[in-house]
């Protein structure tokens, strides 16, 4: 892919959304922009690849923080990462050479093409997650030795701030999350600022494309009426860990997160999965027989860990998604609600996050739960 | 005054705290810092004069920002200040050529001197509040006009943030708030950076020498034994509003301040006011019969607003400060305790604070009061 237009969006925003298991912000509200940014300029996203960027040139990742339940009613005054860029090149007295996608995941992944066109830089084809993540120090850039600082974080009044030293990650994190809410609970994020170098050291490649593909598999489903779940589910490696229908959400945004659990009841013959007369049956022979009892589901902005029966199915880093189940319609954590009949898928997380140092940051204990990752069966890692 | 030695930090400090009106940070901690910068440089804090600044040079107030009860726990690293005005320097390509008291009250007016030993900078005689308030827009810079940004916010593990740009000087509290609180509830603030043409428009001149010659009057006192208040009160223009025991101190640290109440109950012949064995009615005589009943005091950081048997006597901008009886030390809010006794001065704010511009950001309904400012009986404004 070497470029994105205004034929390339829903499949990509799609992808995008599965790949956000929950969160990096709306697909819908970015696309929208995105899609108008587009009409407005005229022309596509050049998209890069990591090895096109010069060892000795600067690039940022760029990306929305906050909580999805904020960002998708306070919306974005449009040129507050462009605003924050700028900042920082006048900071640094140097031009940013190319934009990357600090999240694939969600509205996040579309949320850089914007910035982009808005600047007429390149987008690198990679990110720093191959999902989304809820806090920023959790990333591969950062994982891997980029320096946090300096940061630039900005909001839709015209308010720039600058983090200029910063002792590490997870002080950047604590910094720019109590200023985020102090914003209003939703701001645009400039971080981090790497080399060419940098860059190729810790990306990870082709998850854009990777996105397109998902969305384009999606979007083939939908045209033959077929529940698209195991399709997405096989072009990831991964497998269709559940459905059934949602019975109970429990959410609050607190401390700048949408956190919470939801709760999803298998179907059964009295409670088929759709009212289109597919026998139940059949439906449930489809799954190959996942789908008994209920699958609990803990997020903060994403889904984080997956328990059937009590027994963890499923955990971070490993992508755990709910799509709808007959569209295939990725579900924000902030639009759960009961009643819903989904697919949850389970994906394998890229490699690059299940190294040790990757674990340490991004790893179930990293959220509080006390076990070790443990790789979905037939994950070769 | 055109330098400060090792021989006058005694009463810069002691004026300082009077000045304080309870907060601005601990004049002893500051003052210990001091004097040891001034015995390893080996030489004065050089004092000018605002008209010494040239028109287009830089000038830039420094302060800490944070409620006292952290700050006299969790102590400075001690190069904070210099390493924010440095940030600042680099991101704006000019150098800095004079430091600013941002308020003269408390630790506040002491800090900005080590920094200028540290920097090899004057250090003007003045301040932008007269005396100490809680929040970093209460100054007659930003009142006056001054912009806030770009302005930094250090801590004490090296950590700098710029706030590039600020649509107001209320959004730059309430961000530097939120940082602070991150920071551990108590930060070095640079702010605001100024043009000599602005300094010279906006400062309360000469509040340098008038809290040393507060602090002096108040060690001739000590020398011979006089109780310094009434003395205090008439180089000011004041007055003893209330001498008697404190009797009860409310106090809890909220949202990054100290804030809180007290109750001062008027000594009476069962209850003298010291064990000395002065009669109490020479005492009482002394302090113009003023002392009956109770005074209560309530506080955010700073003394603002003081009533007596429920009637306003005095409120903010006007300066009320505890001070011990027989010593005239001044007493932060942070230090109040039951038993002390007390004298309680009224001292008129300066004129600069006392405008309709500068009410509306420093009098009482900017506080929350439902009251109007009325100046103190005898002050012409």
């Amino acid at each position: 892919m070497n470029q994105v237009t205004l034929d390339n969006t829903l499949p990509i925003a799609i992808g995008a959304g599965i790949l956000g298991t929950g969160g990096g912000g709306s697909t819908y509200l970015n696309r929208l922009r995105l899609n108008n940014e587009l009409k407005q300029r005229g022309g596509p996203v050049a998209i890069i690849q990591a090895d096109d960027v010069p060892d000795d040139a600067l690039v940022c990742a760029v990306g929305g923080m906050g909580a999805p339940t904020v960002s998708n009613e306070k919306l974005q005054e449009g040129q507050e990462i462009k605003r924050a860029i700028r900042a920082l090149e006048e900071h640094l007295r140097r031009k940013i050479y190319a934009i990357v996608i600090g999240e694939i995941g969600g509205g996040n992944a579309l949320g850089p093409m914007i910035t982009a066109l808005q600047c007429d830089l390149p987008v690198v084809d990679g990110d720093g997650m191959g999902r989304a993540f809820p806090e920023l120090d959790m990333d591969t850039f950062m994982i891997y030795g980029v320096a946090p600082a300096p940061f630039a974080l900005a909001d839709s009044h015209g308010n720039v701030a600058i983090f200029q030293r910063i002792d590490s990650a997870r002080q950047a994190e604590a910094f720019a999350r109590s200023l985020t809410i102090e914003m209003g609970g939703s701001a645009a994020l400039v971080m981090p600022v790497m080399t060419g170098v940098e860059l190729k050291a810790t990306l990870i490649r082709d998850t854009l494309s990777l996105a397109k593909r998902i969305g384009d598999a999606v979007l083939k489903c939908r045209a033959r009426s077929m529940e698209p779940a195991e399709t997405v589910a096989a072009l990831c490696n991964g497998k269709v860990l559940f459905s059934g229908k949602i019975i109970d959400v429990e959410r609050r945004t607190v401390q700048g997160f949408a956190r919470g659990k939801l709760i999803i009841s298998a179907f059964t013959s009295q409670h088929p999965p759709n009212a289109l007369g597919i026998p139940p049956s059949v439906r449930r022979g489809d799954r190959g027989g996942n789908s008994r009892g209920v699958l609990e589901i803990e997020f903060q902005n994403e889904n984080l860990i997956a328990r059937r029966n009590g027994a963890i199915v499923c955990a971070v880093p490993d992508l755990i998604t709910l799509v709808t189940l007959d569209e295939g319609e990725p579900i924000g954590t902030e639009s759960l609600r009961y009643g819903l009949r989904v697919a949850v898928l389970a994906l394998p997380a890229p490699k690059e996050l299940k190294t040790p140092a990757a674990l340490a940051v991004v790893g179930p204990r990293a959220f509080g739960y006390d076990v070790d990752y443990a790789p979905l069966p037939g994950d070769l890692l």
